[in-house]
This record gives structure tokens, C-alpha cells and sequence, in this order.
């Protein structure tokens, strides 16, 4: 039996201010900086320790395996970031104001980019300077690779690479690793583990800030898997995520 | 023409108390954050970018690294952590009082141990809880590789394969390298990028905290040296480092 450990970060500058983030390189509020340390404390007080920490090119999720690892000690194991953990891309409404971007395009229409599984937002203009083509850390990626939006499905294909040929077999050489990355990444990981359904995994919620452990077979066949800590903690916060009517 | 930025870690919080420090894994003093984040804003104002770092698996280098980094938000480049940018291994002498070292063995038999290039501290025993073997960091090293003790010699010796076989040809390559490590180590690649003799090597004293730039040709051989900012600040600390009489 190993354990996988997720962690979603916390509270962003950019969801105080209710805008569309998905690849915009936002840091952590000073909340989403005390989420991520409390995470690191929980790990270190369930006596958790990690061989190597795998998270995005995202600073908020940067951020938050930093703070964690660095409660736990463990500033010294390697972390590997990479693109393919980043959160779903949200295309041409990413920087936009979720309430006008309600108001422009009606509530309904904003719903379906938000929580279907394969209808994304309207894509961005190669043009456009938030294209991450134009970003020197999405380089090496060729041309097919770089999203213009995402559906959460896309962001499932453009995961599941990345665990297939890096994180699975250093599971399975039987390392502990710590995931730290965004809800859609990791529902994206979710998803697969548990075999959940393209309508349902729109629906399920992982809170911010609680790690989320995975126990799984030598087949890496989830076991069981828990929240760390208060589990009314973690529900009242999955119920927050939900409840926020807020993009990713 | 390619440039190579050096960073010695600044403050720990051994420094303070007078501690042989070596392999043991001290944090960094609120003085030494404040010449990390210093040393990023000195890169960010002369317009350096980085597309990999490399450090040390000691906490003092590798939140050195860090502060600069986010400094310069490039938080989502490599950071590739090695044992080889370890600052010299003190043997015995770790954990020590400078000062009650020297009146236990003699001012100039520490002077001897502190700056000769080829004469060693006593070694650790095995069984010593301060033997690098018994440090899950160091799991994956030899029991040749696991050091008991280190000259400048030696460190320069378990340095230079990580130069050359990961360094060197990232630098080659192209890419933009930010070494963030300690006094031993970073002496380690001056004398062989500068071709400095082992006489000469115990003599040159790095500044905590202050970029030094190395601009090479295309075969490596260095062009010309400097350090960032204040080059009176930077001359008086490399000379306050020399006269503390402390270990590294």
C-alpha cells in the first residue's frame, strides 16, 4: 500500500476579486499563504513525509508546496514542476470579471464553460498577449500543445501524459509523493484514480488548502482515500468552493 | 558570450552563534532573508533572467535561491538541488563552538583546518548522529561518496563531476544558470573557472549575498568577473568575511 497526497492551494489575489484565472499567474493571498502552511502543519502532525513533490508552473501552486514542504522540513526533496499540472486553461475569459462576464454572455452560458465537462470558454487570439505562446515557461511546448481554452476535459488529456510517464512510476518505485496544484488539475488525477464519470466529476468539489490522501494498491487502484484533519473542515470548504459560483 | 551568476547564501543562524556549521542543515538568520531578497532585486534592476538554478540540499542555499527567485518571478524555473553544492564537511568540528575549538585544540591547528587546502577537520565516526549516512537526503550516495570530513581538496573533488556533467553543458546549451550555494563550494568552481591556484584558493573569500557575475566564452574560459551592485559593499564584506575567523 502507498500514499499519493494531493493538495489543492489556497485562496489566490484574484479570487477576492471574483475574475477568471486559469493560466494568468496569480500568487497566493495572504489567507491562501496561512491554507498552505496549516496543510504543511497537518502532514507533519499525521507524521506524513515526502521523497519528491510534483506541482505546476504556477506560483500559487508553487507557493503552496513551498510553504508546506517547508513545515515539514523538506525543503531539500526535488520538485518538479510542470505545465501539465497547471489549472485549466479558461481561454478568452481569463482577467474578465465574473459578474460582467455573466451579464455579457448570461448566466447560463457562463455555467455551461464552468461546469460541463467538454464545452470550453471562446478561445483566445494567438494575438492576444495573454496567449501562452507569448510566455517564456510555455516555450519548449510545440504549437499543439499550447491551449487557447480548455474544457476540463482537455485540461484530463493534457494531464494524464504527465502521470502516466513521471509521477505513476515514481509512485510505483515506491516514493511518497506530494502533489500540489489546482482544483482541475487534480480533479483531472481524481477522475482517473477513481474511475468517476464525465458527468460526474463536474460535480465533485476538492477543498482548498486540505490535504486530500489517496491509499493505493501496487496497481496504484485507490484503496480508500480522506482529508486530513477536521473532515467538517474539509466539507464546509468543499461546499465553499462549490457554493463560491466561481470559475478556476 | 554567456553569464554565470554565483550567490553565496547570506546569514545563518549558526553565523550568529559562533557554530561550526558544514552539512548540518541551519536555516538562514532574518538578516540572511533580507541579502537573499536583496540579491534578487540587485538581478531584477540589471535585468537578469534565469532559466535554471542549481543549489545545495541545505535549507540556507536552497531559501537563498528561493528569495531570489520570487524577486525576480521566476519561481516556476528548474530547481535542480545536489549534495555536490554542499558546503565543505566539517567532520568532528560540526556542531562546535568556534572559540571553544580553538582553546581545545589550538588557535593555529584550527587556523590549519579553517584555511589549509589540503588538511582536513578530525573525521565523524560512523555512529555519529551527525554522519551524513544516517540523513535520508543522502540516501542515494555511496559510502565512498559520504563524506566524515572535507578539505577544500575534497570539496572541490565531489564538486567538479556535478560542473561538469550538469552545469556545464546546461550553460553550453544556452541557458541562463543562477548557482545559489555556499563560501567552499562556490570557491570550488572560482578555482577552476579561473584556473586559481591551491595556495591562493584558502585566500579568496566570496561576499555573502552579492551576485557575482561570470561572463564566459563559448568553451567556458571566463572573459571577466564581477559582482552586482555596490562594489565597495561588496569588497567590504568579502573582507568582513575573512575577518571573522569562522568556519564554514
Amino acid at each position: 500500500m502507498t500514499k499519493l497526497v494531493l493538495l489543492r492551494h489556497g485562496e489566490s489575489i484574484w479570487n477576492k476579486e471574483n475574475l477568471f484565472t486559469g493560466w494568468y499567474d496569480v500568487d497566493l493571498s495572504e489567507q491562501g499563504k496561512v491554507e498552505a502552511k496549516r496543510a504543511g502543519e497537518l502532514l507533519k502532525a499525521e507524521g506524513f513525509t515526502f521523497d519528491v513533490a510534483y506541482t505546476s508552473v504556477l506560483k500559487r501552486a508553487i507557493r503552496t508546496a513551498w510553504l508546506a514542504l517547508d513545515e515539514l522540513d523538506l525543503l531539500w526533496i526535488p520538485v518538479d514542476r510542470s505545465w501539465r499540472l497547471n489549472e485549466r486553461h479558461y481561454g478568452a475569459l481569463q482577467g474578465l470579471n465574473k459578474a460582467q462576464t455573466a451579464a455579457k454572455y448570461g448566466d447560463e452560458q457562463v455555467l455551461v464553460w464552468r461546469r460541463s465537462y467538454d464545452v470550453p470558454p471562446p478561445p483566445l487570439d494567438e494575438s492576444d498577449p495573454r496567449y501562452p505562446g507569448a510566455d517564456p515557461r510555455y516555450a519548449a511546448l510545440s504549437k499543439d500543445e499550447l491551449p487557447k481554452t480548455e474544457c476540463l476535459k482537455d485540461t484530463v488529456a493534457r494531464f494524464l501524459p504527465y502521470w502516466e510517464q513521471t509521477i505513476a512510476p515514481a509512485v510505483k518505485a515506491g516514493k511518497k509523493v506530494l502533489i500540489a496544484a489546482h482544483g482541475n488539475s487534480l480533479r483531472a488525477l481524481v477522475k482517473y484514480l477513481d474511475g468517476i464519470s464525465d458527468d460526474d466529476i463536474v460535480g465533485l468539489n476538492i477543498p482548498t488548502g486540505v490535504p486530500l490522501v489517496y491509499e493505493l494498491d501496487s496497481n496504484l487502484k485507490p484503496i480508500k482515500h480522506y482529508y486530513l484533519g477536521d473532515p467538517e473542515e474539509a466539507a464546509r470548504k468543499a461546499a465553499a468552493v462549490a457554493a463560491q459560483a466561481k470559475g478556476q
